[in-house]
């Protein structure tokens, strides 16, 4: 007998209907002769109802009572979840968090697991129940309500199929899956049917939206099989694991294209040790978040630093570099936002040579001019012109011939 | 410096407005030095959205989850009230009845309180802090949530104050306080100033909808003073009190009038001991409420008993009564749904003598016929034709000098 974890997020929930629906998943599940716990986020847009109450009383709560008022809405889903499984003739029992001893740190609203104490889920599935728990929400070792930040609920599954030894873990969207692309902007993508947690992390850092990096971390560091399904659909979805042999030959993964990137230049920044830091620095104290960062040495006594920011932060960003310049030594700064990052990722890319080249020269041959370049193990980033994001995406998906046959 | 607990119901908190209404008196009662403990109710509709929700998917629905459910109303109206506090720049902190240890019996949806152990409200109040109580909950020593039932949130109240040795209880309501009638019915009736836990149980239990029995026996139990005040005005409430030398000199406290029951005569009961508990049994196992009885012997070998049920169950009860007829030896059956009850109620009407004369006799110059009577040390019930129920209560009401002057 298998113990399954599955997770279900708040828009598979968002009314009666899709809960039975989800209802009669897990119980399907359970006949096949497994154990299952699920984990379930709020009701469809339950929480941001919750969070636009607390802002007509007060802009600027408290991190304890937010959490406090935000646990509510997986607590609603868990007791009706329960509710739906026991009107299909199946026991069930739902927990909070804290019922479970899903033990945290004290920084609300981005709490992190420190421990699980899966007693009590280990007796009811001894006892035969589906045990339904609260995704999203702890508590500290005093007591405090704590949640988990965005992509909460992911990582209170990954984290109990870790603490419980499950065979894998289930989450279940409203996609079939991972894409080699997003299906929006290349049609012809397909579904990845395995994938490495490496890879995942750098899709999802290249900004496909599938899970949050946090929870694939966690399975990574326990290896913890994860199966992204479509909860409408009885397809297989994409399995995130280990590397293995098999894997190897899939050079090319994915492609990743994000266009709410916007690119600063800094001329002829002072060649000195520390004038980098300083930078990045100021940056982060302002809270601008930057993403690729590039600097080519040509100049004997100074250099160019490039990096990109978000879209919606760039005129921060430029305001807190311009009141800076001086003091940096930065001699000149432009800024584009008229840019597209089109990334390719690929465990088998180590061992394969020449994958840069071939994406260059695809590049080349529809006459798009690379901006920047960046590299990481398995993955490769270029910033071309805005408006050819879509084109070069597209132009690479079909070289390495990841769309559908 | 004297320890408070208020208590504000769910009207008191439904919407954004009245949230920071309440959170200012609260500041208010801090300022005037008073250390504060605060029990509040699910905002508005809160309770009962959450049942239509349950309903959609399980109509009978188990009280363990409906507890989970349910007490996540509580939860939010806590965290919402400890912002609007902040908002006013003073320290708050809420509390779910587990945080509190509010450790109640296994009975989900009507759990009784069984120990609260309040040290952590006791170091919120030493640091300063205002505290915040959701109301209706508790937790097994399992740690299974569960709700206390109808008027759940008053007896947390009570409890706390009990717990914490407060000065007093405080019980928020949209009325002034307690009146000698209902207002709707008798415009002159006036608030009661103060009156003690055994005319407040009377009058609870006669249809004056103030607050819950269990609260009071409680509060009787360990002698807590109750305020019952309006959450909108500066004014004086009702005190609820223990017996004291002044209030005897109040004869009556207050007359109630409750026009949904109905009247069952069973003739020709057979008069052996054992027939009046089995006809009662019966009732009570298919779940009637009984509230009075009048047996009256006036026969040999046989008796009649009167009994009044609600309106709403008068047709269950009549079926029950009829199909155990014969089992029973019961002669002749009669209902009659057009009646009336009308009491009064008075710690001081144990000690003056022709308190009952004098209501008969305004009931009589009236030309009001009584159909049936019943007495207790502290209450005198007359049951009337329907219609002429508020007659006789607004008669009876001036003949006692109840109204405003």
């Amino acid at each position: 007998m298998s113990l399954i974890v599955q997770k279900y997020g708040g828009s598979s929930v968002a009314n009666a209907e899709k809960v039975m629906r989800v209802a009669e998943r897990i119980v399907k599940t359970k006949k096949k002769g497994n154990k299952v716990v699920v984990v379930v986020s709020a009701m469809g847009d339950m929480t941001d109802d919750l969070i636009t109450l607390a802002d007509q009383i007060n802009k600027d709560p408290e991190g304890r009572e937010m959490d406090m008022l935000l646990a509510t809405g997986e607590q609603v889903s868990i007791s009706i979840l329960a509710m739906a499984i026991h009107k299909l003739g199946h026991e069930a029992v739902s927990f909070t968090g804290p019922q479970v001893g899903i033990t945290t740190d004290t920084f609300h609203s981005k709490a992190r697991i420190q421990n699980i104490s899966p007693r009590r889920i280990q007796k009811a599935l001894a006892a035969g129940k589906i045990v339904i728990v609260a995704g999203f929400q702890g508590q500290t070792p005093e007591g405090e309500i704590t949640t988990l930040g965005r992509g909460g609920s992911d990582l209170t599954a990954v984290a109990l199929a870790v603490a419980l030894k499950a065979k894998h873990c289930e989450i279940y969207t409203d996609v079939d899956g991972i894409y080699t692309a997003d299906p929006r902007v290349i049609p012809e993508a397909k579904k990845i049917d395995v994938a490495t947690y490496d890879e995942i992390l750098e899709l999802a850092s290249l900004g496909a939206k599938v899970m949050h990096s946090r929870s694939i971390e966690v399975a990574k560091k326990f290896n913890m099989p994860i199966w992204v399904c479509n909860s409408r659909k009885e397809i297989k979805g994409t399995l995130i694991t280990k590397e293995n042999k098999k894997m190897e030959e899939v050079v090319v993964s994915g492609v990743a294209l994000a266009e709410d990137e916007a690119k600063i230049t800094l001329f002829r920044v002072a060649d000195r040790p520390g004038v980098a830091a300083k930078v990045f620095q100021i940056l982060a104290d302002a809270n601008v978040n930057v993403d690729m960062i590039i600097q080519n040495k040509t100049r004997t006594h100074s250099t160019d630093i490039s990096f990109t920011v978000f879209k919606n932060e760039l005129q921060k960003a430029l305001k807190v570099v311009k009141t800076n310049a001086k003091k940096l030594g930065v001699g000149e700064i432009t800024s584009d936002s008229n840019i597209a990052k089109v990334s390719i990722v690929g465990i088998g890319m180590r061992s394969h040579s020449g994958i840069a080249s071939k994406m260059f020269s695809v590049l080349a041959k529809h006459r798009i001019n690379i901006e920047m370049i960046s590299t990481s193990e398995i993955k490769i980033s270029v910033v071309v012109a805005g408006d050819k994001g879509k084109l070069a995406a597209k132009a690479i998906h079909k070289a390495f011939g990841l769309g559908k046959k």
